[in-house]
């Protein structure tokens, strides 16, 4: 079978040329608040509901708010922003329609669960870096609360939370992707491997870090054979969301193929909050997860070339309240980017 | 502002090279098995179940079939697939999760709402006429019975449904792109104009057409003005699923603007049903209504070289059940792509 010339093994892609991220964008409420990197967070508040009359008004005003930082922090009109490419957990993403809807900016609305975050700016690095666009932002959210009432149980409710749940991230991070490296330029995403769907047959829906570590662990393995590297050759390879129950099985899996990442593997669940003090169970989860570790917490590390090379591969469970309802397993996704200092 | 090579206008791309429709599998319901589409459409079932267990189940199913048709009618293996471009209309698009596992391709799910065939096209165009791919599959579905459950009442409780109302069409289709101009080939995409959220504030879930119209007339607005192009320079402009409600406001509200389309309009929703016959209210909807219609009834008038050149866009309306019990208006989006006779 002919290939193209940049696909790369079965599910990579090296881009014809860099994507770089110019700008980032986040917001996070209370809880993170209270976390180990509030103080990177471009904007935090107390009230989870921003000031709206309903939970998923909440989540849109966090899509709305983070575009909003990003396109003020990096000095740009929202005219020259050629594609939003944005996505979140709801049922139909009503936080993204209804949070982007006054952009008026061509929209691409995606769906990869928690894995959105990268599968967003994959698709966004793919669209700069082929020279289709030179200006997109990739923009993400989860919000705890609706997120509770989608999947789970409403918060009324009252329900207990076994220590394998996650705490999902009310939050949002937003990123300007750009042909053009400017002077601001965050990091450069050079290469993606995208996920496939992988169902190991987990039914819990309070324990989607091992429903998703499968996935996680099936996208590194075919990352690392596609380039032919090891898991030393990054300084981290960064999950977004699988918590402390869901990491220990990635470790594992790879493990027993023989890849070992425990020395360099970092989840971004168990860096937003203080897993010990903040009562988050397992760790933390969403879209907004990833997307806000990655503006307020790695981008800084690869800007100041404290890290060089990245892997970040957000992780998502492909579930709904109907599939669980009905019984079925909740397989897992998981969309990586390679992302370098420059 | 700097624009890149490929940027046209506001919203649209030329693609740098065509991106073959390179083949096509369709498969549909006992509804669409009675319209006037039901001889071109690939395979056609009378059990609406398609002997699974629930409507989830079978439209997962649908996607399936759509794929294992398409791979068998253009003799392609399914480790030739680059990348899978999918979705669906149900909450965090479980059709395309479940429907799609055991191909194990990698995943790049879109949620558009009935807009999402467009986006597939879009996407799957962009990525393959920029070398990223030498070969995807656009896939998307709907189901009369899952998406009344998913975003009115389900079918058991015998609601009755004003005139306005679309019939979600079930069905699926499924779309080869490819780089290499094979010689079965069913149309090049060329060009491809993205559409951004528009609101007008209806708020009748059960007028979906009217909902969507403002959107397809800003997509098909935009897209001229981009291209310089009047509509007479189309065989078709074809919206997705506006029914016949939608399409006499989209040609009103064109008009408004001083763009006639009315001599070369044509709707999925009101082609693969016989609207007098069938008692479908305004029509077919859903991602199944232009992904079918496109298999069985477009492509194979533009490959003859009937049709030379079309406009395609398929239209999505942006509400769930959670937006609309909350009142909140139905926005639309619609994505277009150019197909042209090769």
């Amino acid at each position: 079978m002919k290939k193209s010339a940049f696909e790369v093994g079965r599910s990579s892609a090296r881009l014809p040329m860099p994507a770089y991220i110019s700008g980032s964008g986040c917001i996070a409420g209370s809880k993170e608040s209270e976390g180990p990197l509030a103080r990177q967070i471009d904007h935090l508040s107390t009230d989870d509901k921003f000031g709206m009359d309903s939970w998923e008004a909440a989540e849109s005003f966090l899509q709305k708010e983070a575009v909003r930082i990003l396109l003020e922090k990096s000095g740009t009109d929202k005219r020259e922003i050629r594609y939003l490419f944005a996505g979140d957990l709801l049922g139909q993403s009503i936080a993204s329609s209804f949070g982007l809807l006054d952009y008026e900016i061509p929209l691409f609305g995606l769906y990869g669960a928690c894995s959105t975050c990268g599968e967003s700016l994959s698709l966004g690095a793919m669209t700069i870096a082929t020279g289709l666009a030179s200006k997109v932002v990739c923009v993400t959210s989860s919000h705890f609360a609706s997120a509770e009432k989608e999947f789970r149980f409403p918060l009324e409710y009252g329900a207990q939370r076994p220590k394998s749940s996650t705490w999902t991230v009310t939050g949002s991070g937003a990123f300007l992707v750009t042909a053009e490296r400017s002077v601001n330029v965050l990091a450069a995403i050079t290469e993606v491997t995208t996920g496939r769907i992988i169902d190991m047959g987990i039914k819990d829906n309070s324990n989607m870090g091992c429903a998703m570590a499968p996935a996680a662990a099936d996208t590194i393995r075919q990352h690392l054979e596609d380039f032919g590297r090891d898991p030393q050759e990054y300084d981290w390879i960064i999950t977004g969301d699988l918590g402390q129950v869901g990491s220990k099985a990635l470790i594992d899996l790879l493990a027993g193929k023989g890849i070992d990442i425990s020395a360099n593997h970092m989840d971004c669940g168990t860096t937003i909050f203080d897993i010990e003090k903040q009562q988050v169970g397992s760790g933390g989860s969403g879209c907004g997860c990833a997307a806000v570790t990655l503006a307020a917490h790695i981008l800084p590390r690869i800007k100041s070339g404290e890290w060089k090379r990245v892997l970040f591969l957000p992780t998502g469970a492909l579930l709904s309240k109907t599939s669980f309802n009905e019984g079925l397993a909740v397989p897992g996704i998981a969309h990586a980017i390679v992302l370098e200092h420059v």
